[in-house]
């Protein structure tokens, strides 16, 4: 950030009166441009024994294999995002949904919200971010070729629920560690 | 939004390609400036039979009583957040925390997360946002002076739960009506 999105001046990153942190500010209006996390909400689209996967036609991670999720727009509610997600990206409508992990992704800023719900009629078809979707069994996951870390923990943690025969919500932290692997912290 | 904040110049609104969304573009870099939820993340803190509350010294709501809350900020987890949060305005500390509910609020682009946990030490005093702090059994919580209507929401789940004897995680969606009351439609 280099100008004040208010009046066009030049910002300052400096910490603000009553305040502990560094903040843009704008060096005319005096306007302070607060930086917050994004949400990302998404959903795995349940049909018989099988999920719903899509690959990914954009970068980053271009190719590997994913939930649909994506960040949650202004003026909707987070499950509106996770279906608004899928119907974006796999042309698939979703009912039933229910919580099924929040996790906090602070190297990123992030905080992923995914759902759980029943993929309508078993239809969906790539949208215009999708290579390609398909429905799998758990033993056809591509576990090697999955885009982001949190979408690994997300399938563990939904296979894990039903071989126990319970759903339930699960939150934590993942953390990014000096060597490129992960640590999840479950609450 | 006026301005782009990466070269100053003008920003228009409109619909970018690939996109179904009016957002603010760059008239002469392009960058596209996307405006996102924001995440409120706060906490019950549970002393003895004792819950507690923060008198706001700010607006909106000056004078009126809350839960220790705010925004999540950039490299913090949700609840890293809510702990901040409740020694910012209570300078009190919290252990065993547990998420306890998420609520969306479209109409005001928030994501709410509540925690609960145990109060260290039974202490607290008021912080800079505060007019005062005080730990309230049910029956003191003053229900007609409650800031904010997810706060409401969020004490009555509370009790509900204690009185089962069994806390749950709860979410849903928080909806304001035209004649300013609210409908919560719980998943």
């Amino acid at each position: 950030m280099n100008y004040c999105s208010s009046c066009g001046e030049k910002v300052s990153f400096v910490v603000p009166d009553g305040d502990n942190r560094l903040r843009y500010v704008c060096t005319s209006c005096q306007t302070i441009h607060y930086q917050n996390p994004k949400i990302v909400t998404g959903c795995i689209a349940q049909w018989q024994d099988k999920i719903l996967l899509c690959k990914r036609a954009i970068e980053p991670k271009h190719g590997l294999w994913t939930l649909p999720a994506g960040f949650m727009e202004n003026e909707e509610t987070n499950m509106q995002g996770a279906a608004r997600e899928t119907a974006e990206e796999a042309n698939a409508q979703i009912e039933n949904m229910r919580l099924f992990c929040v996790f906090s992704i602070a190297h990123i800023n992030q905080l992923y919200t995914m759902y759980r719900g029943d993929l309508v009629d078993g239809q969906a078809s790539p949208g215009e971010e999708s290579l390609d979707v398909a429905l799998v069994t758990e033993h056809e996951i591509p576990w090697q070729n999955i885009a982001f870390h949190v979408i690994n923990e997300t399938l563990k943690r939904y296979y894990q629920d039903k071989k126990q025969g319970e759903f339930k919500i699960h939150y934590g932290d993942i953390i990014k560690q000096s060597n490129d692997s992960y640590i999840v912290n479950y609450f």
